[in-house]
């Protein structure tokens, strides 16, 4: 396998994991400060890494949740934004302008923040009242299933939290598992696709985002490969139409509530391109995890499989993933 | 001007606003029978109608907006959608499979709803507590700037709203106005870009639904043109890096809140592609209304310029807006 170190992808999962105690503290704390509402406020990939959590949220508890861009905040506020919010922000440098600016804004209103950022010593980090620094720690998204899950649970909901919890310890060598599993595949994908001039990306509820950040962050951003994603609610409201027979459209199956709608758009478009890639998450084993968790790890299973389409269509195309036009080349 | 017809524009204007009463009756039903919060639940093109509202009722006041798609409803349901929620729905059919489910469903829960629909008798409106069918009537929106309008104006937000909608009895011919002033643009875009392989469209705010549904419902569904629309607050967060001297790439700069983000976007297209197109909102005239309602007639502004890209695409692509491959030719 193409860049890819089993033992590096542990390390850095165990990195996370071994300082549960000290997230859990964190939601500790936000529940003593109360809140009435939880605000996820960031922008572009790291929005995207903490939007599944809204849907994770909604379907746990009746927390209200609101979702808003940092630059759409910043520009417009939001009414139910208040000194009574726990804003959650994510920002992999800590530097995201966006990110910042709306950062200071919510110091000012009086709103507690608790931010997941990846550099120690960053101003997103400087605005916070909890901030968890997780350095080389892979995925981002333990710290949310701890954070949240946590929270909730000290709610009231999510009663299966400690379960859960005590199972995300086999997250990192799930996730080995998935890109082992998946890797034959996404060479064949790359091997089809590589060249392809345009791609359709689908997928539903907390899978969404994946496919979203997937296609903008990864196959734009890094790859320079045209996409278009589309909610499987939504593909049948337009985006059907430019199905051809040599169409490359790339399915995301969720394992939660909205499953129906990823397979009706499973159905449709197995029967009207050759090149119909459905990429099923129920087809994952995630040992050391009980059936009633799974829909939740959709999201890192997903980035888990997606990251060998990644890493292999890198070297195939010889388009390193890091090589920028503008981004932070430019000034704008 | 091809596919053109003012004095037909002035009737179905009209059409709506000479029912102006019917509409603030319901809303004044609406009112007395009291809601917590404002549910817009519907799916795609007709979703998208009614998303700047969400926009819009945020920035006029503090009643908390859900917006949530049908189809996500049905699968997942929603903690704040409750029988204490004020749902407003639309579809132009009124047979919308997803809409109409959602619709059963919310009605067993006891929510009143508010449905917008162009046919009389429909299955919708069976389903509704209040229902405008606005037949030929146009633009759909015109309802809602009337009934939202005076629901927040009975709930004490809102206080120029009888000067808007006094003023919106000049809509009609705005609009047309619209629709001439950019004709001659729209000719240039279809020459220039009917043939490109792909097309990026931009928009932030009370535009975004727009752009999203020309972009998935217009330029895909009805002419199959490829496309990838972003918010403006997104762009520089990946789709920007596929920005090349000769990528078309669309931006609606609206006048509300967020014009900075549009702004920014455009002084970066202006500056990469030769093949950038800005379509200001504030370079239209729209005559007879105040200043401070302009940003909210964004929406239906920038649908009249976008109108006429459609009408003469389908000229100039000899391909008529109403040929599907699949909807309602095969079952799915």
């Amino acid at each position: 396998m193409i860049t890819f170190d089993a033992q590096e992808f542990l390390r850095i999962g165990a990195a996370i994991y071994d300082r549960r105690d000290q997230i859990e503290s964190m939601a500790d704390a936000a529940v003593a400060r109360g809140f009435d509402n939880i605000v996820l406020c960031s922008v572009g990939g790291s929005q995207a890494m903490m939007d599944p959590f809204a849907t994770i949220i909604r379907r746990l508890s009746s927390v209200p949740v609101v979702q808003v861009l940092a630059p759409l905040y910043t520009t417009g506020g939001h009414p139910e934004v208040t000194s009574r919010s726990l804003v959650i922000m994510a920002s992999k440098s800590g530097d995201t302008t966006e990110t910042v600016a709306a950062a200071k804004a919510l110091q000012k209103l009086g709103a507690p923040i608790f931010s997941v950022v990846g550099v120690d010593g960053s101003p997103l980090q400087a605005l916070s009242d909890w901030c968890f620094v997780y350095g080389d720690g892979r995925p981002q998204e333990l710290v949310l299933y701890l954070f949240v899950g946590a929270l909730l649970h000290r709610l009231g909901s999510f009663e299966a939290y400690p379960r859960f919890a005590d199972q995300l310890r086999n997250l990192p060598a799930a996730l080995v598992d998935v890109r082992q599993t998946f890797d034959a595949r996404a060479i064949d994908y790359c091997e089809r696709f590589n060249a392809d001039p345009y791609n359709i990306w689908v997928a539903s509820g907390e899978l969404w985002p994946v496919a979203y950040a997937y296609a903008m962050c990864v196959l734009e951003e890094s790859l320079w490969l045209r996409t278009k994603s589309v909610m499987s609610s939504e593909f049948f409201h337009g985006t059907l139409e430019l199905v051809e027979r040599d169409t490359c459209v790339t399915l995301l199956v969720g394992e939660g509530a909205t499953r129906p709608l990823d397979l009706r758009v499973k159905d449709f478009i197995e029967r009207y391109t050759d090149n119909a890639v459905v990429i099923d998450m129920a087809d994952f084993a995630l040992a050391g995890f009980d059936a009633e968790f799974r829909w939740m790890l959709g999201p890192v299973v997903a980035n888990a499989a997606l990251q060998r389409i990644s890493k292999n269509m890198e070297h195939i195309n010889q388009h390193p993933l890091e090589t920028r036009r503008y981004y932070r080349k430019v000034a704008y």
